[in-house]
């Protein structure tokens, strides 16, 4: 195995920040597990970010309720947590769950007293603008009819080390308007995420409830042990998936993966036409791409500088 | 396809009454996914099963927790509840969230409200029984240096139907002793169960920690899919997920599955000696086994009179 190689990549434009703090890491000599963790954690704390985190917007109650979870592909040991609330940082918690041979997915109030009792920070999610991001989206769902589901950008990260160490975190605030309690695949293993250090990792987002019936991230990473490059492996796995949904289940919801493997090469597919990741590897320079689907295939160039500006705008506009 | 066949297995000896209730209902030409449910809801529903439903062990704060999923392998759809106190029969609100597009995986409170506002039968569903259970463990945990995590028998039924569907469901109280908030692979997609009508079915039970680290009945339906008989694919899953383990993790849980195809031959396999598993087919009569592991295999013979015998003064004798 080549050693030499490092490489971290995450779903979204918004993990962007975090991914070239987590490649310094890398770079450094710092453990995969650090990496993710930092990164994701950078985007939890990023109160701009409406669907990770503080800043995440609400269920239909008016609360913020969070997921998150984290693999360790070269023990195979995972954490998780789900429907959790006021815990600032869920991806720290999922990574120390992952510690536990017992109990290592909690979710509820059971998951937040055991985190509070670890010590980990206790900080009201909500800010102003998600509220005000709520109230705007129960008005239109009132009185112009527009779906409440809307918004489910998960971040998930992957990482490889110069050891060869893989692991994978996500972190979110779920499904926009999700009823309290509702899970998603982010803190589902072999859905949201799945990482094996001998082979690579995946990690998903879009809809959660059609990204578990396919257990997504693990048969992407499957792939890749059979030989696939990662691009191969997410562009079949998400077209499959979309395929079987259609004709059995008569729809499919959106579904975007990320993938790295063991020697630093990534993949990225999509069934949306809005997908961006982040990405920056011993190979190849932090780059944010803008996904496009032609036929079967994902492709994906830099974003140019019109788009970034258009999103920073849209992220921090005033909410009427 | 021939459809000529049906059959319903289950994990466990405790399911026997229920699949051989669900198999009258399968020659009768119900569906799958009645069959299923009628099956896991009888073992809910017995007291003297203390891993399931009413009667079942409580976490370590001695309450009840119940976890449960169904999946329709037809439509791919899926529903789950994790971690919900005082709901009568968890897999029937498992189903009826596997009818929701969105929200079909719910924990916690906000779980056990939605299903109270549909209907769902609210019962106490910690036992005299189950509690003295709960008092001896603390005895034998706090004086004994007993592990409090032993008992952990899920039930997981998978059931053919005449018209070729294949649905499977699961429902526990999980880790005995768990902490409060915790969850295993049962309501875990691809981990706890998974079915597609055009290949079969396949559910776990076992160490949920370690089952999730495989995404074991995911793997087990894939194989079946690529050829293998289930009794192939049953075996060679745990084998490798124990070896993969051992090797990684340093340890290997309890791992015990079941399955069936779309023939309605079936396939079981464990890693531990005292597993058994109830079944009845179209072209098998109705039997309790009881399996061993021999080398890389899984041999099971029809349970004898005599450890049936045994088995029912054990869960029926008076709590010391």
């Amino acid at each position: 195995m080549d050693k030499k190689n490092w490489g971290i990549i995450a779903t979204w434009r918004m993990a962007f920040d975090g991914i070239t703090e987590g490649a310094t890491m890398l770079q450094d000599n710092k453990s995969a597990t650090d990496a993710v963790l930092t990164a994701v954690t950078r985007v939890e704390d990023y109160p701009y970010y409406k669907s990770v985190g503080y800043g995440g917007l609400p269920n239909e109650k008016g609360v913020v309720e969070l997921d998150a979870a984290f693999m360790d592909g070269t023990t195979m040991a995972l954490g998780a947590i789900a429907s959790v609330k006021d815990v600032a940082n869920p991806i720290l918690v999922a990574e120390k769950l992952s510690r536990e041979r017992f109990n290592s997915f909690m979710v509820g109030e059971g998951a937040e007293q055991w985190a509070f009792e670890q010590g980990f920070e206790k900080k009201e999610m909500l800010t102003e603008r998600a509220q005000q991001h709520y109230i705007k989206r129960c008005r239109e769902t009132l009185y112009r009819g527009l779906s409440p589901y809307t918004g489910h950008d998960t971040v998930g990260i992957a990482a490889l080390d110069l050891d060869g160490n893989i692991s994978v975190g996500t972190s979110t605030s779920g499904l926009f308007m999700k009823r309290p309690g509702r899970v998603g695949d982010s803190p589902v293993s072999g859905s949201g995420y799945y990482a094996d250090s001998e082979i690579g990792a995946a990690t998903a987002t879009g809809l959660g409830e059609d990204l578990m019936k396919g257990c997504i991230s693990y048969e992407i990473v499957r792939r890749m042990g059979e030989g696939m490059t990662p691009q191969q492996a997410a562009d079949s796995t998400v077209n499959d998936l979309e395929k079987k949904l259609i004709a059995r289940y008569g729809r499919a919801g959106d579904l975007s993966v990320v993938c790295i493997n063991k020697d630093g090469d990534f993949g990225a597919a999509t069934n949306i036409d809005s997908f961006s990741f982040s990405v920056e590897t011993s190979k190849h320079p932090a780059t944010i791409y803008v996904c496009e689907r032609r036929g079967s295939e994902t492709h994906y160039s830099p974003a140019s500088q019109e788009w970034l500006d258009a999103y920073q705008t849209r992220i921090t506009a005033p909410i009427e």
